[in-house]
């Protein structure tokens, strides 16, 4: 009999699963997250909601209420928005209506690892432009793979995950200008940053954002993310988009957080931000380390000791990280997501300890 | 400027998108919905859990406690079970890891109208092979396609929306063995039909099952469907599934309403089963009706009267039902799905005054 495989179209075979083993640890800053829960006064609020609700019933065909919502929140026409299953669902709906066999797609090198992986398992040619020595966007060198190979979609993370590097909006509004194609901004992290590209999307019809509620929300259990962009375009993603993506929950819990931003969540941002420059500052004081500046919840560290044994040593004292020494340019790297001031002491003085 | 748009695909930009009105009503059977809600119980089960964990965290990468459990669910390995955000999700992974420009897919319609709208935005062909004058499927015809086309992918919804035919497992297998591609049979109405195809996946490799907890399990809420095939196959299918696809709610939930299966669900299937005899029977009676046979939670119905006009008469009567009349072959027909036994008394006196 012929193998089940053979069905599956070759360059998927030849794909490694994009995938994170699972260890568990008392502090845990592999994932950048947020370290500070949902209080229980929300998760009572997205309770009551759902009492009200038949579980038996379908969610919304399209979240109207949240979209409402979220156009308020973030800014924009609610038409021009949708939400998904995280911003993953939204990125893999906006390759798919895109791209097709050898379609090209910009990315830049260091950064997450799923841009790559739906865009090969489409078919397309990924064309990836590497960020300078210093971690940061290399604007020429974008805007000259954009006018030579009119790529289909240019997708570009800001702050980038794992660097931390911002694309600053000129520069955005730049390659906006010179692309035929989309352009892309991931702002999964983007409130750590301070600096969003929104005020763009109206001159730029060709711009995407997208965003997620799993950061700085402290959302990530229940998986929403949202995309922003002209109408017209985001009217086309939507074929893609599955019906009925987002669950009931998640979009009561999406609502209810939206409506307690400004108390609940931004003083928590203040405090990863202060925390992250605190971490920061002791990390390069320890001999052999070396962070480098970050605009997201997160920084990556040069390690005269090999990133998998620190993976290691760390986590025997109970602090999970993550190791990624595998990723384009960063062979000596490890990362970590800033946590609470108690999480990032233990990080801080098991690290002196492993150098001392 | 150029349009926003120019960069999706030819295809995608033909495509009507795949939508649904909301209206609503107090008698709401237009989405072959369970018509009873999970018990409350049921629900405080799951807010408890939820409160254990933290929702600032990612679910699971792969939710394996899960899949362990649906494994003795569904009498199947657990290295060749998927669970999804809906089913829908797994179909989409699925044909995006098999389907390139030009790749042949067999489906049998009338049918869900998604498997032919993500084959298109892929590139596939769609190969259609109509359901017989009665709605059966039509073997020798999807077995001579089969064999003359060599599909990478053949999908059999069994029972079928919104026929409610079934195809027999001995024709399963014979499709099975006759294709070198894969075989997919959608069971997503299949408690009410007291049959599967799990028995056969051992012997057919190229066998694959798709599973909702949206329909006898009472779960549209909160998306969860599941994959069957052999392990070898889901990891192939896993590589275009979404990492954390599954968010915690909905993970815990499918989690609890499989223990308590036997005692809280499987007594309302039997329920479903027995009203949806009881429709057929007196929407027979009605004169100017004629319900076709079912084995789902639902069943279409000829009608003297126009669909469309059916569809507002009963809307104005506070029933809410589907007119399926732009589905090929059923110009003539509208699809209802069994209620609570008030809610088919109600159904059943509003057609009888119609057609009075």
């Amino acid at each position: 009999m012929r193998s089940p495989t053979a069905s599956v179209k070759a360059r998927v075979r030849e794909l490694l699963p994009y995938s994170l083993t699972t260890e568990s640890a008392r502090v845990k800053i592999n994932q950048n997250e947020n370290p500070w829960d949902a209080a229980s006064s929300i998760k009572q609020e997205v309770f009551a909601r759902l009492c009200e609700r038949a579980w038996s019933r379908y969610p919304d065909f399209v979240p109207a209420a949240l979209h409402e919502r979220l156009a308020a929140f973030a800014g924009w026409k609610s038409d021009g928005i949708i939400a998904g299953n995280g911003s993953n669902e939204l990125i893999q709906a906006l390759l798919m209506v895109t791209v097709g066999e050898g379609t090209r797609v910009v990315i830049s090198e260091p950064t997450f690892a799923l841009y790559r992986q739906i865009t090969t398992i489409l078919g397309g040619e990924v064309v990836s432009v590497p960020l300078t020595n210093g971690f940061e966007y290399d604007l020429k060198a974008l805007r000259n793979t954009i006018e030579t190979t009119e790529p289909a979609v240019t997708i570009i993370c800001s702050p980038n995950n794992p660097t931390g590097s911002v694309l600053a909006n000129d520069c955005v509004a730049e390659l906006a200008e010179a692309s035929r194609g989309l352009i892309v901004i991931d702002e999964a992290y983007f409130e750590f940053a301070g600096a969003t590209a929104v005020p763009l999307l109206e001159r730029h019809a060709n711009l995407v954002i997208l965003r997620t509620f799993s950061k700085a929300l402290a959302l990530a259990a229940l998986r929403v993310g949202y995309l922003l962009a002209a109408p017209e375009l985001a009217r086309e993603i939507s074929k893609a988009v599955l019906p009925y993506n987002l669950n009931a929950v998640s979009q009561s819990a999406a609502e209810v957080v939206i409506e307690h931003y400004e108390t609940e969540f931004e003083p928590l941002v203040e405090r990863i931000i202060g925390e992250r420059e605190r971490l920061h500052a002791e990390l390069a004081r320890i001999p052999g380390l070396a962070p480098v500046r970050s605009r997201g919840n997160f920084m990556i560290v040069r390690s005269a000791i090999e990133p998998r044994r620190i993976f290691k040593e760390l986590l025997r004292r109970g602090i999970l990280i993550r190791d990624v020494s595998g990723y384009p340019m960063l062979k000596e790297y490890f990362r970590v997501s800033v946590g609470t001031p108690d999480e990032n002491d233990s990080l801080i003085a098991a690290l002196r300890e492993i150098y001392a």
